[in-house]
């Protein structure tokens, strides 16, 4: 593929890294990037499958590594740990990405990113700066990824530009994110085919700081209980994972769309970081975390700032 | 100051630096921060107070550290070695910039750069894109600076967009480029009432690179003799310069903006990198470099390669 410019979102994609992808394949095309090609870094979740399956869109081809000086554009993500094998020789031609930054690159490139709720917000824009028009599906794209990322506007991750956004898609595309939103959402909550493995990597994440290296894994869910009656497999999935990665402590949150509450597993010797800093004590390993509902605002910064 | 968002570039502050943080303010106050004020990290050159007194701007205040929790903005740098002092524990709210990056915030930011010639071409674009008007200051403001970073267009720094900002530019203005821009360079090879400390610090920046810290000057010139004959005056304010800031070689590039080219001083331990980076040999610490006028293009990649 050394004559394409590869597309992709971060390991284990979600809504947003998969349809960004695609929408920022269609504007640099447009803008006259013929080899332009959005790929994956892992096979679509069921909430993906639920609006390429709505659109009528083939899920892109996963790639797992790259070639020496592959040229690529990052969408929803910046950090290397979070991209694809090899991106340290990749050249970077330009990231739109919406999230905290760390990022070296020895060369100039073009760099978009905005503290708003998803990057879909900031293609929107682009698509306006650049006057090219969002049609139905690319709308449709976008709406998806907002009412994904910020679980129908409910999420504190949400800003006034995301709403702003999605008044003017539901404008163009006809869609209701509310109907349409939790319908998306609780397809995505459907893991009766899955491994505990597999559901710890539907959304996992894995950061470093102060030498400690972790990972938080998210899951959304209409049903708490159907997850913790199988609560010992996905320990078992989990100390696995923190074996083979080397990790410290492993989080594992399952989150309830319905009430807008995540309960947690906890594993890993540093596992006490994560009690200190939420102040709670972990029963059987687990916690509820009221009106927790973002890793981004609500669980990744308060274990940031314990291990500083 | 701690109810203000300071604006500023990078130390020994250019045309671009200066005119980016005024540029970034005035849309900033048009879009509702009524608290944006542009300061700068050193004082202005001659070259950019030629541009100032032009359009009867008052030189920005000149700050030399900032406090813990400190709102800023940065136009035309991003990397914390050519920041302000304090910038590790500041509050980046954006970032506006056409360099490389080695950027790091463990919180969410307005991140643009494009790589293209000058901090303003981006700017231009914002103003469009958000719908602020370029008035004749606003646009000289931006055609200066670009005149500046691209050395009239004619540096490999210079990109199509930048050409095509500079049109619009002049049509918006009723400036003519190659006269204006000429007389506004001329304007900055003046260095007669400068100290040979001051003539190496007038555009002056830091790199860091596998382990080895080194500074790159550059000075533009009409008549690179006036220069050389005071060769031994460079050489002890650049002396001075290594062993103060520990730095393992200098590069002092006085660039004739007349005949395109760059001839050059190095010191420093490491200054061997340099001769092969460019497969040269230093005749008296001296070297031309024919068709060399980019620190950024043709001076620092090929150090940079050599050192990897």
């Amino acid at each position: 593929m050394d004559n394409k410019v590869l597309i992709f979102g971060h390991q284990s994609p979600d809504t947003d890294s998969i349809t960004s992808a695609i929408v920022m394949e269609n504007l640099e095309r447009k803008l006259g990037n013929e080899n332009a090609k959005a790929v994956s870094l892992g096979h679509i979740n069921k909430e993906t499958k639920f609006v390429l399956d709505y659109l009528g869109i083939e899920e892109p081809e996963v790639i797992e590594r790259i070639e020496d000086n592959q040229e690529v554009i990052l969408v929803d993500h910046n950090e290397a740990t979070q991209s694809v094998e090899n991106i340290a020789n990749a050249k970077i031609l330009k990231v739109v990405d919406h999230h905290t930054m760390s990022f070296i690159a020895p060369y100039q490139l073009y760099y978009r990113a905005e503290p708003v709720g998803c990057t879909q917000t900031v293609l929107y824009k682009m698509y306006k700066e650049y006057g090219v028009e969002v049609d139905k599906k690319i709308g449709t794209l976008m709406l998806s990824a907002i009412a994904s990322d910020t679980l129908v506007l409910k999420s504190p991750t949400t800003t006034a530009e995301d709403i702003k956004v999605v008044k003017e898609l539901e404008a163009i595309t006809g869609v209701d994110i509310n109907t349409y939103g939790v319908d998306m959402l609780k397809a995505g909550t459907d893991i009766s085919e899955y491994t505990p493995e597999q559901v710890i990597n539907i959304d996992s994440k894995l950061f470093e700081q102060a030498n400690k290296k972790f990972k938080i894994a998210q899951v959304n869910t209409a049903d708490l209980d159907s997850i913790f009656k199988n609560q010992s497999y996905f320990e078992q999935a989990i100390n696995e994972d923190i074996e083979k990665e080397k990790l410290d402590f492993y989080v594992f949150a399952a989150t309830d769309i319905v009430n807008s509450n995540s309960k947690i597993i906890s594993l890993g010797n540093d596992s006490p970081v994560v009690e200190k800093a939420f102040g709670i004590s972990m029963d059987n390993h687990t916690a509820m975390l009221e009106n927790v509902v973002s890793r981004k605002k609500q669980i990744l910064p308060p274990i940031l700032d314990m291990l500083k």
